[in-house]
């Protein structure tokens, strides 16, 4: 997806709030916000989204200072996650359909990252996303290539939730999984820390896309990264970051909560459901 | 109040919405917000809101071609309103306290601001505020400083809620009115037309306050503006603007919905909350 005009005051508040996360100096949470309005003045808008939030987080790291604002946020949310996994896992065992729970619990997972301002309780949170339906549903289609497939590509969304992550690839049981994280911190998304603490470090290879800065991996647009994903037997992506960069490839299975008004009609649901659909079948 | 960080994604959003409702061009939609974007990261934040909302609007106006975006939404709500005069005018009557229901008829009529994206039963509404508790209230000091006045500077707030000033400027009776409103069109903020519009024509003196373009009227804070409003025996401020231009000024009524968390936050109450408060006894 390209930039939408709704992006750009969207952008603004993403930089404010990551600026008083990422320093309390007032000044410089001001600096952040002018040298954001005057990047967003200037820059094309004829990108993905996160493209631009790779260069708002640049002007927050420099400004601030502070190379991992989310440092804390993520451990909090990997603790929180962790002290979920047994409970996680009886519910897969519990389950009648356990690949389907799984995948379930993999999109619940999402709800963490809205955690971070608000008090509620995770359990009863993702016990209700496991009774929602799909707004879209590609199950019966991605169980029927799961059983083929010999190699996976997961690209993985948050810190916390790849706890959640783990417990579906553990489903995928003797498969060989690549999980893509980002190369370097930028927001709470999941880095080698995150797959090292979640319990997946030695379990699964690993592989990087970037956060904006040189040596962290490439753009998820970028050519090498999609001949990779096009040769694996399925890639099964987690999040709005991965489907706004990645959505014109139509091989990919898409499980995510949609939390932008702009994704959600663009995909014909409504904001806080839940989705699993493989691609939109647009020209690559 | 000088504007807080959290007002420029705020302004970023206001820009935003006036551009669709000004031009359906994108292109100029899109150059709208990268001017307003540029404006950002130069202007100086020590001002008020609606100051930097001026310049805003004056790059709307150029970049659009527009004068007056909210010109048919204002025709719109004066409509409504004056459909309702009569409705509004047998509340008064019938109350036991014609005043107060005025001054609450007055603070209700702000919800057509509400309205232009939203559809709601006006009427409902406006019942409900009439039940509602002012969570600041002033009225028995107002009643009392309202006695002893003969010369009233009443501030208005927007095209349509300007009925509702004139319903509650009836139970002034014998006192002398000057109307204060926008020398040129900004938002839908009422203007000399939507005086007339309002019947108050020939009724009440007028007075007029800037849309940040030139000989449209002073800034709110001009010198010799507030010499008149400290001049007059009292003076009654409607909506957020007005009072986030004037909240230094501690001898005048603020009468308001309040919408902003920021202003919120800084009266003590919960945004929805309705206010009647004379200033805040800050240093002028």
């Amino acid at each position: 997806m390209n930039v939408n005009l709704d992006c750009v005051p969207c952008f603004m508040q993403q930089a404010l709030k990551t600026a008083r996360i990422a320093t309390d100096d007032e000044r410089k949470q001001e600096e952040i916000l002018r040298e954001t309005a005057g990047l967003l003045s200037r820059l094309s808008y004829e990108c993905s989204p996160p493209e631009i939030a790779h260069q708002v987080h640049e002007v927050i790291r420099r400004v601030s200072g502070n190379d991992d604002p989310y440092r804390e946020i993520k451990l909090h949310d990997n603790k929180l996650a962790l002290g979920l996994y047994p409970w996680l896992k009886q519910q897969v065992r519990e389950s009648d359909d356990p690949l389907y729970t799984a995948v379930k619990l993999a999109v619940a997972g999402n709800v963490i990252d809205y955690g971070v301002n608000r008090a509620f309780n995770v359990e009863e949170t993702i016990e209700r996303v496991l009774e929602m339906d799909f707004a879209l549903d590609s199950m019966d289609e991605f169980r029927n290539e799961l059983r083929k497939a010999v190699h996976i590509y997961y690209l993985a969304d948050n810190a916390g939730e790849i706890v959640f992550d783990r417990v579906l690839i553990e489903e995928f049981r003797d498969k060989r999984i690549t999980l893509v994280v980002k190369g370097g911190p930028i927001i709470n998304d999941a880095t080698l820390d995150d797959v090292e603490v979640a319990g997946l470090g030695g379990r699964v290879d690993v592989d990087y896309i970037g956060n904006g800065m040189e040596g962290s991996g490439p753009e998820r647009t970028d050519p090498l990264f999609l001949e990779k994903l096009r040769e694996a037997d399925l890639v099964l992506s987690k999040g709005q970051g991965n489907f706004e960069g990645l959505n014109r490839e139509d091989y990919i299975y898409f499980l995510l909560m949609v939390k932008c008004p702009l994704i959600a009609r663009h995909m014909g649901v409504r904001v806080a459901d839940i989705v699993f659909t493989r691609g939109f079948r647009s020209p690559v």
